[in-house]
């Protein structure tokens, strides 16, 4: 039996992604894992942290079937523009952060990888260089041609999925609808069920005003949208516990009996994942057709090739796709 | 010295509220505690829940000064309109309960008690009563003609003061005004100061927006409102850190140098207040000239008479109204 393949992509040049990747290569993976980097930029920041890695070379129809020993790392070279320096943006590496994610998600899509693992992006610096780019969950959803993708933040007991991400606060109420609602909610469950091999998903669901509207004294949409559209899908069998309050969701009462929780906006959710789960926490893309997990942290510019950085978010999202891919498998 | 008297309202008599008076008062406390409340509903709810605790009745110009001993408890009778069951709401009740908080905010007033304490009252059934009530809290800022006062939930080691509380969540983001921002924090501040001796707060503030806006690529009221409210407060010596991210304060590197967090709305900063303070929660009243700490859950109906309740918010209420009581004295 061959081992499932991994690709990584230390992202940003400039900053921490290609020292997480150096630091995780001391201790062995479990699987082949292949960083598609620039091997130079690689060999200069293993130079500037002390860090004796050995850089094994691969390519299309070299790839490696066994995980590389502790203190190596498979590198796919995709060369820079310009040299990278740790802290210093330069616009024109932009071209070559996209190309490590094209091939990244491409070798998902051919079969070559099993899942993908990425480090931080840089936004702005894309940006910069004249490159439409909002990030990397719309950029793979664009590649593989997916219309509705979810972001769900995980860590070990809980996960929370969202029903809008990146959104001002005073435009989340109208962008709760029973489309949006219904298809996020579809995505989740059969994610949970396909990806993570959980049979029958139990999904919290939150309100979307304080104390999940009052019975309307505080808000209408939880009896105009959010109960009958949870009503409709689980008369198809799903098991959907709410609208419950976001401040009692998060109680051991709940969430000792469900798998994942569905928020409905990015701070009703992720600071108690992120308080939960500091230093261990990751990003899953849902509704791809492939597995890409990524850390949930930045591109920490000032710490880049210092070495004082944590590598545990890194090795969650690791682990994550890893079993992701498993229960793919069975 | 006399030690300072405090008063306790077991609040709506068809809940938890009578129950868990009792079950406190299996043990001492430290300070002379009045149970404000009817003495027959007391009797029969300690039978019920197979209690001997001893009613001592207490009365102005007959107040205690030592505390009771173990299994006993003070009790300035408030009779009941008709007697009340475990979980069966009765209108006619409503006075009732409005009369033990009077008589518990006047004694705070007049100085009869050094703070009081609450259990929870049923908004639903006062107002059916045809009183106009939304709270505990609007109702004890009428009563002490107090024009603004903020909703700050506390458990071990963590503070949450609220800029808006129980509005829909379309309605939030309006409601982040300069005025309203200024008067909460000078507020938070000041009671950080005179309520819990501490003599210069530090205090982390919450963006409205996910990320605190992204340099206003998600929203404008951090660059608009927030910062330069901020700036301007703290060219009066306050130290406020922020407008940061939700989803990265709630983290060590920020909590760990901090004595509070103001979050703009209810969902913001609750869930991991709760979620942290499970079980050991309390809600605290700022900007009355009284003290006041309450319970952080409502009055679980199916529960009373259970004996199936836990104490734990009553117990961090308490000890942090005595506490405050203590700080305000030095």
């Amino acid at each position: 039996m061959t081992l499932p393949r991994f690709a990584l992509t230390p992202g940003e040049p400039a900053g921490i992604g290609p020292d997480l990747c150096l630091l995780l290569a001391r201790e062995a993976q479990p699987a082949p894992l292949v960083a598609i980097a620039s091997r130079e930029l690689l060999a200069e920041r293993a130079r500037q942290l002390g860090l004796s890695i050995e850089l094994l070379a691969v390519e299309p129809q070299r790839w490696p079937d066994a995980p590389a020993a502790a203190g190596s790392l498979y590198v796919w070279d995709t060369p820079l523009a310009v040299a990278a320096e740790p802290g210093k943006l330069t616009p024109a590496n932009a071209g070559y952060v996209l190309q490590t994610l094209t091939r990244a998600a491409q070798g998902c899509l051919d079969g070559t990888f099993a899942g993908m693992i990425t480090a931080p992006v840089h936004k702005g610096v894309i940006n910069e260089a004249g490159i439409a780019f909002s990030g990397h969950t719309e950029f793979l959803a664009d590649l593989t041609q997916t219309s509705q993708v979810v972001m769900m933040l995980a860590t070990h007991g809980l996960r929370v999925a969202l029903v809008t991400t990146h959104l001002p606060l005073k435009d989340v109420a109208a962008a709760i609808t029973v489309e949006r609602l219904e298809r996020v909610t579809r995505i989740l469950h059969a994610d949970l069920r396909s990806k993570f091999g959980i049979d029958a998903p139990r999904i919290l669901v939150c309100g979307l005003n304080p104390h999940a509207g009052e019975g309307g004294h505080l808000g209408r949409e939880e009896i105009d949208i959010i109960e009958p559209t949870l009503q409709r899908l689980r008369a198809e069998g799903m098991n959907l516990i709410g609208p419950l309050p976001a401040d009692t969701l998060f109680t051991p009462k709940y969430l000792d009996q469900a798998d994942a929780v569905l928020a409905m906006y990015h701070d009703q959710g992720l600071p108690v994942l992120k308080f939960k789960g500091f230093g261990a926490a990751l990003n899953v893309t849902l509704g791809l057709p492939i597995i890409r997990t990524s850390v949930d942290h930045g591109t920490a510019l000032d710490l880049a090739g210092t070495g004082k950085v944590d590598i545990g978010s890194l090795q969650v999202a690791l682990q994550t796709a890893y079993q992701m891919a498993a229960s793919r498998a069975d």
